[in-house]
């Protein structure tokens, strides 16, 4: 059977996360429920990243197999026209080998968590920012995201219910950007890794968020990733701001 | 009574329009809804500008007298919570004299319109952007823009239904910016003139997406301008992507 790599966008706000479940709606359903009126039959489709609720996609990767040698752009097409009116969108398709997997061949993950500094409540964007009242202190940031970045057991930064088999990872990049818009101030923090821990970007943030308020001094991020010790972690962060934004391979099938 | 000036940002898409209309809900009608139960009784507001049905709101301008001595951002802060769940805001508010006024002291008014150029449909800021299939042209759009500058009869960029007394504005400046968003190329159009004609920033956008499009030479927006003929203008594009961006007074009530 031909197998096809989806590039996918969703605003998880509406979803349980992106796994399919019975009772409740997910991104996987959703697309796996547009591709029986494609072809019919049961489709199971399998992503690079499984995201809880409330956390969006703007570069998710799943793949999944059809019975029609498809064109890659006109089954984008007719998948995004099946997904209306779900705020999901096909916005990449390419045919791939066999052994390709969404999950198993992917290289590495990036995530984005977008904080928006402003007093009065959201009217655009809501569930897609984490709203704190106070600008942040960039810098101070800055200094306690060095901290974190290389390999080292990341219990603390870990949810209790995560069930990778080991709580060390390498942590590669961890930057925070200010843009500025109408609206406020966002704070866009960049997060690359080969793979990672249950809730570990909303625990970053959330403990960097402390340290951007001048709650915590940024060595105090050194001492609790030392602590191995969930109790050591700043509050963790909404779902809200939280997208999967980039899957990589070392052989990109979306490459043009 | 004191007066207070209040900067509003609202997600126009759920509202029939700024003015408070019997039946349908309008950004009008929330706001002085909020101020009535601040201070009970009737409360009538002026508004910079009276956005149509589905057109949002950064920094539209209003005013209201109240009884109390309200400290400014308290009194933001009392009409926000009684906003909820609204999609509107008060960003700012300000003591003003009684002379100020929200429409006629106004001096100029700033128009974002946003285009988003990607092929799958939006998930994210849907109502919020007019999504093109295409890239545009942007060289050619600024060629054209340039033409609409100045002081000019423009009957062909003029709603049918406009109620002002004469043709004749001055358009001060019409530039178009490429954005990047993970989503797709944003091209944002930044209109500003000392006041508007019914329906001229969509009229106006809509002619140059055209031009961008390679649908019309830009010297047909020479054209199009000297007939002085509703006939002759683009398509008027949809409110979706139209932003009131900033209102200028002379004495600024927000500076400082």
């Amino acid at each position: 059977m031909p197998r096809f790599a989806l590039k996918i966008e969703y605003d998880g706000a509406p979803f349980a996360g992106w796994q399919r479940q019975p009772d409740r709606p997910s991104v996987q359903g959703a697309i796996e429920a547009a591709l029986a009126k494609i072809e019919p039959g049961v489709h199971s489709i399998a992503a690079a990243g499984r995201t809880d609720a409330g956390v969006h996609g703007w570069g998710q990767v799943a793949h999944c197999d059809l019975q029609k040698d498809w064109d890659p752009f006109r089954l984008s097409e007719a998948i995004n026209f099946h997904l209306k009116p779900e705020p999901v969108a096909i916005v990449d398709c390419a045919a791939v080998d066999d052994d390709f997997h969404a999950r198993f061949s992917a290289t590495a993950r990036h995530y984005i968590f977008r904080v928006m500094a402003r007093r009065a409540p959201l009217t655009f964007g809501q569930g897609q920012f984490w709203r704190v009242n106070q600008e942040l202190d960039l810098e101070a940031m800055h200094a306690a995201a060095a901290l974190l970045l290389g390999t080292h057991d990341f219990t603390t930064f870990r949810s209790t219910m995560c069930q990778a088999k080991s709580p060390v990872k390498t942590l590669d990049r961890l930057d925070v950007t200010p843009i500025i818009h109408p609206e406020g101030i966002e704070y866009r923090f960049d997060v690359r890794a080969r793979s990672f821990l249950h809730n570990q970007v909303r625990s970053f943030v959330g403990t960097l968020e402390r340290v951007g308020a001048g709650k915590w001094a940024p060595e105090r991020v050194a001492t609790a990733l030392a602590a191995k010790d969930r109790a050591a972690c700043g509050p963790v962060c909404p779902p809200d701001g939280l997208y999967l934004a980039n899957v990589v391979y070392s052989d990109d099938p979306f490459a043009i």
